[in-house]
């Protein structure tokens, strides 16, 4: 056995290429005291990652040479805590890197009998959790309300439109090719879908939303914010979660005028998952239950082998993914 | 007796110039039944008055050879309403001109005793309400926060500062002058001015805001309310009031970056003053009792004649004025 890492090699200019990543041999990690070893199966690919590496998330910076971050779900090979066995699956912080050895306080158990492992990065996880606490305890969805959201394709947007669907709201979404359009109206049950890459967004929004937007949920800021916001009911919740638009960007552009937000007596608010950690549980225990029984989809965009992940990476910045972003370990 | 009155004589381009307006003779208002006749003591002067030349404020726009609309005070002449008699004070919406007829039901009487009838266009009446409505009810201040105000030294500004000591905060103005910056702390008791012509925002800012900002209560829009963003606390909360960096251009500019607000889980809220006219009464006598008692103080800017009226809003749009811009007729 022999570990394979992802790590940095480059800072990025702009949109990441392959380049600015290498593959590396790395030394089997060492199960300390109190630590689980871990075989990575599953590993997620994430857009704050972008920010983590020009030092924009949070306060986290990556250097050069470092494993790239990321969230990851694997079985384990070896623990030193009698509460996890080998061959349990958990979720945890691995990194790009086909092992990994992590704490068993930090470390999740996956139950199988709930839903595929993978989802724990996805939809039941991180992502699902961002759609489901800044729609709900942010957003606060009323009956009849009109929900837009962004990068709807992707796993937060995809989540947010079924949920306020779900919540007795309109739901559209703003996405960038007509195969994602086509996915969340076929398969999510939008009641709409913009293409921004084709349509006049203002136009199209103004169309789609006859009685204007209750809820924006905002992935990707620019362009697509400021259209938004013209279009606000009164006493709209605009939901900042994302600024896709700018995370390969070296200087942070300016942002929308914000007059319309007076004239709606809006509120603006930002998002951090982390806040919201303490309804995971609860989270996780009823997006299995609607998958189960139906009324929740998600799709994954799988690349395959640990050589795949920056190619893989270099296509979510993009926004060439469809569905959740993963790379699958064999 | 003769009626003048000042019209709009050109759109203005950028900042208004005097010859924007004309000062002409108009007839004596006609009283129609239910309608109360006036002499305009006082004319209110605001900023707001600005969008409604240029159409943005809340869809309301002025027409070319229209009266310039404004809070105004002044003695009833001609009553056809008993409960309004000659020699009463009271407060409507009779515009730029020495002479109005309003419906008695829109009318205010003014009680004398209370508070000099001037200050129900200032720090009684809609200044003093905006100040109050959007600190408290938007900005949730608690004990120990720090509150930072734009347009410190006018009467929404110098109320907010106020209000905020009185609720147990740090309170720090945001001013043009170094006059200002004199009447926010020496009379007012700011306990620090930022004179944003003469000193780094951000320096300035972070000097004055050790423990950085928990509620910012923002007039002005532009490069103030990036720099703030940029200090918030976690949680903090932003009322968006005014937009005085942008009345005078064409165009919309753009805003700020929003990444901050996502990095502190701030909330933007957009206020407009006539959603809280349910608490202008708790608010005309809160503000009277704390005026009589001394721990709230007003300053006003007082222009005289009709014909000052144009001047008197160029002044006013150049930030030139220093507290409550009013017009005096005598």
């Amino acid at each position: 056995m022999r570990n394979r890492a992802v790590v940095l090699r480059h800072f990025p200019a702009g949109v990441p290429g392959e380049g600015d990543f290498e593959i590396v041999d790395a030394l089997m990690p060492d199960i300390a005291p109190g630590q689980i070893g871990v075989r990575t199966r599953f590993i997620s690919l994430d857009p704050y990652v972008r920010g983590v590496i020009s030092g924009r998330h949070l306060g986290h910076r990556l250097g050069l040479g470092e494993v790239i971050v990321g969230g990851t779900v694997g079985e384990v090979m070896a623990s030193n805590d009698a509460r996890f066995a080998i061959g349990d699956w958990v979720l945890g912080s691995g990194g790009w890197q086909s092992f990994w050895a992590e704490s068993s306080t930090t470390l999740r158990r996956l139950d199988l009998k709930l839903a595929p492992p993978s989802s724990a990065l996805g939809v039941l996880g991180m992502p699902g959790l961002t759609a489901y606490a800044g729609l709900i305890y942010l957003g606060l969805p009323k009956i009849g309300d009109t929900v837009v959201v962004s990068a709807a394709a992707g796993p937060v947007g995809a989540t947010v439109g079924q949920l306020a669907k779900r919540a007795g709201c309109r739901a559209i979404g703003i996405v960038g090719s007509t195969e994602k359009a086509r996915l969340i109206t076929e398969q999510f049950g939008f009641d709409a879908a913009i293409n921004y890459k084709t349509e006049s967004l203002s136009t199209a929004l103004a169309a789609a939303c006859p009685r204007k937007v209750d809820v924006y949920f905002d992935n990707v800021g620019g362009a697509t914010l400021e259209a938004v916001l013209q279009q606000l009911n009164l006493r709209a919740r605009v939901v900042l979660c994302g600024l896709m638009t700018q995370y390969n960007q070296a200087e942070r552009p300016s942002g929308p005028n914000l007059g319309p937000v007076i004239g709606a007596r809006a509120e603006l608010k930002g998002l951090v998952v982390y806040d919201h950690f303490d309804k995971l549980t609860h989270w996780t225990a009823l997006a299995a239950e609607l998958i189960n029984n139906g009324t929740l989809r998600y799709q994954e965009d799988l690349s395959h082998g640990i050589e795949s992940a920056p190619s893989a990476f270099v296509r979510l910045m993009r926004g060439e993914n469809v569905g959740k972003a993963l790379v699958a370990l064999s």
